[in-house]
C-alpha cells in the first residue's frame, strides 16, 4: 500500500509511491561524462580571465595574493542593483521596480572539480563567502530576503561546468517563505515548540533516514521526502538565520556537505543537484518558530501535470531506502 | 528597468526579466520530430489492442460502436483504488494510506494527433469525459480533491505519444490548493469580491493580455505570468467547479482550447506543454471567492535551484510580448 505522508514542515502531502518505487541504483543515469580539463581558457571563472567577469565584490586570497573564492555581479542578473525600491499597487496590476542584488561565487580557481571532490577547507571557505556576501546583502536597506543557492548540472539549470553558486538579494519576501512562516508559526502558537526542532529530534531518534552527522548537522531525507535522495541539513542549535554560524559550525557545515555531496557523487555518479539555504534575515534571527536549514534536491526525476495543479510531489523511492543507500556509499575507497 | 510583478490570485511575486528578456520566436525549439505512424500496433492506447490497458472504465462510442473516447485505469497509478483511507497521526511521521484513483482518458483512436490537431467536438467529447470520471470520483466517499491534467512531450513528462491526459482522485486536499484558497479568502474578505473575476475583468480591460476568447471564456497571458506563454483560461462564468460547466460551456471550451494550443503548435513548433484543470470539489460548487480554471504551461524554460528556494519564478519573457506574438500567428493557413 502507497502511503501519502505529511511534511509537518511545509504543509505539504508527498505520495510515497511504494507499489512502484525504484531501487536506488535505478536512479543512476548513466551517461557520458566529457573530462574537463583542470583549467579552460574560454571559462570565465578560470584564472587568467578575471576581466571577462565585471568586477569582483570581494574575494578569498593565499597568502600570495592569489583567489580562493571570489564573488563578482552575475552578468546576466534578472534585477538591476541601481534605484529605489518603487512599488506600484495598481489593482491587479501590482508591482516592483525590480532592484536588487545578484552575485556569482566562484568556489574555487580549479575548473575540473566539483563541490564533493572539494577539500573541506575549501568548502568551508565558500560557505564562509555565502555568509559574508549575505551580511552585506542585507545591509542594503532595499533588500527584504536574500537566498543562496547553488545549481549543479544541465538538468538542474547550468551549463556552466567551473564551481560555482549563486546568491539573490530581493525587495520582496517571496509567498513560499510567508507560507513557510505561516506554518511554522501556527505549529509554535499550538504546541510551543520550533516544528524544526522537533523534525530533528525525531528524525534522530528513527534513526533510519538519517545519511551523516557530526556535532553541529544532521544531514537527513525527511519523512515527506519530495523526491529521491531529497536530504536536508539541519542545524542542531536553534536559529533562524544562516548568518549566525559561528566559525566552528561552518567547519562542521562543509564536513558533513562535502561527505553527502560525495555519497550522492559516488552512489549515483554525479548526478545533478541543486542546493539552497532557506533563511530568515539578520532581523528575524531569534524567533523561536523558525529554524534555517540547507535542502539538497538530486536532479533524478522530472515533475509534471500532476505536481503543477497541486503542489504535491509523487516520490518513486521509499526515504528509508534512499537514506540506507546513501549510507552504505563508500566513500573510503580513492578515487579512480 | 526589470519588475516584480504579483500575482494577486496566488499570492506569488514573479520576476519579469526585462533586461535579459528574448524574443517570442527565440522560445522555439528546433528539434527532430519523428513522424508518428496513425496508427501503432505496439502502442495500447491504439484500437485493436485496448487489451494491452486494465479494462476501461468508461467510452464515448460512435454510433458503430466504436470508442471515440476511453478512459482507463492507470497501470502505473501511485495510489491503490481498494482499501479505507485509514489516518496515522504519529507526531512529524503523520501519514494517510495511498488510496486514491487514477485513470488515463485516451483522446481519440488517432496515434499522431495531438490536442491542437483534433476537430474541436473531439476535444468536446474529451472534456465532456473530464467533467463525468471528475463527478464519477467525487462520488466516491474516501476522495478528497481529484486534479485533470495533461502532460504533453518528454519535457512535460510523458513518453507516450498517443493523445491522453490522466485524471487522479486524492484522500487529501493538496497544501498548495489550501493556500490558493486561503489567498482567495482573505481577497474576498478585505474586498468583498471573487479575486479571479476580477483579474478576469482588468485583462479584458486592459486587453494587452488576451490571447482569445469567446461567449464563455477567456485565454489570456495572466500579468504575473509564471513562464513565457503561460495562459489561463477562465470561465466568465463565476463558479468554483469545473464539473458545474454546461454542454455549451464545454462546446466554447473545446473551440477555445483548441485556438490557443494551435497558435502554440504553430507558432512554438509543437511545443512540449502541461494543463491542470484547477476546480474545488462540487461540495464546494457555490462559494463565491474560488472560480476554476485550466492553466497552460509550455515548457520552453527550465527551473533551477532560485525556483526552488524561493517559489518564485522569473520569466524571461514579457507577458505582453508573449500574448501578442501567439495572437499573430496564422491559424488559418492550411497545415503543411
Amino acid at each position: 500500500m502507497p502511503e501519502i505522508r505529511l511534511n509537518k514542515v511545509t504543509g505539504e502531502w508527498v505520495i510515497i509511491a511504494t507499489e512502484r518505487a525504484k531501487r536506488p541504483e535505478e536512479f543512476v543515469e548513466r551517461r557520458e561524462r566529457p573530462v574537463a580539463p583542470a583549467h579552460s581558457p574560454t571559462c570565465p571563472f578560470c584564472p587568467g580571465n578575471e576581466d571577462r567577469t565585471p568586477p569582483q565584490t570581494s574575494s578569498l586570497t593565499d597568502r600570495d595574493g592569489r583567489w580562493l573564492v571570489r564573488t563578482v555581479p552575475n552578468k546576466f542578473s534578472a534585477l538591476v542593483p541601481e534605484g529605489a525600491t518603487v512599488r506600484h499597487d495598481n489593482g491587479m496590476r501590482t508591482h516592483l521596480s525590480g532592484v536588487g542584488l545578484h552575485e556569482v561565487i566562484v568556489e574555487t580557481p580549479s575548473h575540473d572539480l566539483t563541490t564533493a571532490l572539494l577539500p573541506p577547507e575549501q568548502i568551508a571557505r565558500v560557505l564562509d563567502v555565502y555568509r559574508q556576501r549575505s551580511a552585506a546583502f542585507y545591509r542594503d536597506p532595499r533588500i527584504e530576503h536574500v537566498i543562496v543557492f547553488k545549481n549543479h548540472g544541465v538538468a538542474a539549470g547550468t551549463s556552466l561546468e567551473h564551481p560555482h553558486s549563486q546568491i539573490v538579494g530581493m525587495p520582496v519576501v517571496p509567498g513560499q517563505l510567508r507560507s513557510r512562516i505561516e506554518e511554522a508559526l501556527r505549529y509554535y502558537g499550538d504546541l510551543g515548540q520550533c516544528v524544526y526542532c522537533r523534525a530533528l529530534r525525531e528524525e534522530l531518534a528513527d534513526g533510519v533516514r538519517v545519511v551523516a552527522h557530526n556535532p553541529s548537522f544532521v544531514a537527513f531525507v525527511p519523512y515527506a521526502a519530495l523526491s529521491p535522495f531529497h536530504m536536508w541539513i539541519f542545524p542542531r542549535n536553534h536559529s533562524a538565520d544562516f548568518g549566525s554560524v559561528t566559525d566552528s559550525e561552518i567547519a562542521d557545515l562543509a564536513a558533513l556537505l562535502k561527505e553527502v555531496l560525495l555519497r550522492l557523487y559516488r552512489g549515483l555518479e554525479d548526478p545533478d543537484f541543486n542546493y539552497v539555504i532557506r533563511s530568515l534575515s539578520p532581523s528575524e534571527a531569534s524567533v523561536r518558530y523558525f529554524h534555517w536549514y540547507l535542502s539538497l534536491v538530486p536532479r533524478v526525476t522530472r515533475s509534471a501535470g500532476f505536481e503543477l495543479g497541486t503542489g504535491m510531489f509523487i516520490n518513486t523511492a521509499l526515504p528509508e531506502a534512499s537514506a540506507a543507500f546513501l549510507r552504505g556509499v563508500n566513500i573510503a575507497a580513492p578515487l579512480p
